[in-house]
């Protein structure tokens, strides 16, 4: 993103310290989960919830543990989907990915580690002291929901299932709504938990994240597309059995980008509801929609 | 075991509430999830929660949902120490494992599902409501410490690190403290917790867990030997490098046994903390630690 997050520094530093510490007989799997939990990337699900919990009024550092909580959840998915009875990716941000680094059992125990590390770093003690128990129990349960088999489990098998086949647009749009929606919408939930907002403002929320998740999904087909020297200039839609649905083979490249667009001024709207100032936000939306490869 | 568990019908009843409707495009993970989480089993570790929680003069159906989230954790244990890049496991409680019944990728999701549904069912709103968010809370974090690189992923890790060699009784004592012992010990601190218990209390259960917990695991190593026709009569302590250690190649088979009935009546001790009657947890050391094969 060209925008600048605020934020970053401060989730690098707080993801960090919750790790546990290396002195013990099983450091291998906390060096696993730390290699793939501090291996960068835009954090953008921590960013959501400490924006919204700040633009609901409520104190940032609150909703610390909970932004490092769906990082921690999106850390782990990215581990188990690389390993080899799923995606079976080498790769994972220009490094090895886990398994490779560390082998196969290591990888599925830390990915394991990163998603129990998420409630034990919501549910500590400093963190509901500072969330109150009733407001960090429920950010906590959103989280759950929104990561199992109703939210992103669930979307994965969804996506396993049609590996090898043409899904038809509900089908893809059932599938990331959870596969990633439902994190994106989680952590911006979350955000709002902490603060204590209203129902009005939860709902906003909701659909700014819900409009930003699948706008920053469509666009990743796009980018795909534009950004693969042989699939650049190949008739979108083409009948390949073996291709698995996208966005741009469904609805085109320009309706796709379109979409995107429609999507994010939807998103904008919906931020209405705050009375703070969203212009992070509004970027946010925006630079998602208009990144490049 | 031989004892009658009042707690067992319940128990089965509310671990089939908690799983997610299976009208849905991702039913294939929902129903692996159930063919793991309802196989049956001695449900030790729920009846700890449920019957603390009773002794300290709490509300048993408010610990039903801690009770209920350390059976989905011990589940979901399972499932992931079958696969193939673990100890490639085909059977469980007679039956398939998950990942030979389902497939690799299916097994891995309906692990990481039941994994997320232990915090999902023990945060839910009923399970708050009727625990109070402050106990709800706390009783969710002991798990989640419980479960993670600190104790039952931890303690695989050692495992995993001591596959092929002879480790020395520390080792296998930090092990098992940490890969069954912590599970076992959250179990009953959840109860506890869910009671409000006083400080006395919690260390007394927290006491019993660990004796009971480490009995188990020795009569365990003393059942493999006495079970195995092969092993049978063979020198214990034999030096085959490819032996893992065991309690019983390590101690002799009087002293393993020894230490069993030790623990056990440590664990017994440890009930006079409590003013309701204990029997139940008298009589549920003791069946554990002479269960047969």
């Amino acid at each position: 993103m060209a925008m600048e997050n605020q934020y970053l520094s401060r989730i690098e530093e707080a993801l960090a310290s919750y790790l546990p510490a290396k002195d013990c007989l099983q450091k291998d799997v906390i060096e696993a989960m730390e290699y793939s939990l501090l291996a960068g990337g835009k954090r953008i699900r921590p960013t959501l919830t400490l924006e919204f919990c700040r633009v609901c009024g409520g104190d940032v550092q609150a909703a610390m543990p909970f932004a490092c909580a769906v990082e921690m959840i999106h850390s782990y998915s990215l581990i188990h989907d690389d390993l080899p009875c799923m995606d079976n990716s080498d790769l994972r941000r220009g490094r090895p990915a886990n398994h490779i680094q560390y082998g196969e059992d290591i990888a599925l125990l830390a990915g394991d580690g990163l998603l129990t590390l998420a409630f034990e770093t919501a549910l500590s003690p400093e963190s509901i002291k500072l969330a109150g128990a009733q407001r960090g129990a429920e950010a906590a349960r959103l989280l759950a929901k929104a990561a199992g088999a109703e939210g992103m489990v669930g979307g994965q098998v969804i996506d396993l299932q049609h590996e090898n086949q043409r899904a038809p647009i509900e089908v893809l749009l059932e599938m990331d709504r959870k596969k990633t929606g439902a994190l994106i919408q989680a952590a911006a939930q979350m955000g709002c938990a902490v603060a204590g907002a209203d129902q009005k403002q939860r709902e906003a929320a909701v659909e700014y994240a819900a409009c930003v998740g699948l706008a920053f999904q469509i666009r990743d087909d796009i980018l795909d597309v534009i950004s693969d020297p042989e699939t650049l200039g190949k008739p979108v839609g083409s009948d390949d059995k073996n291709e698995k649905s996208t966005y741009v083979s469904l609805l085109g490249m320009e309706k796709a980008q379109q979409l995107v667009n429609e999507l994010t001024q939807q998103a904008e709207s919906a931020l209405s509801a705050f009375s703070e100032d969203t212009a992070f936000l509004r970027e946010f939306a925006q630079s998602l929609a208009n990144r490049g490869y």
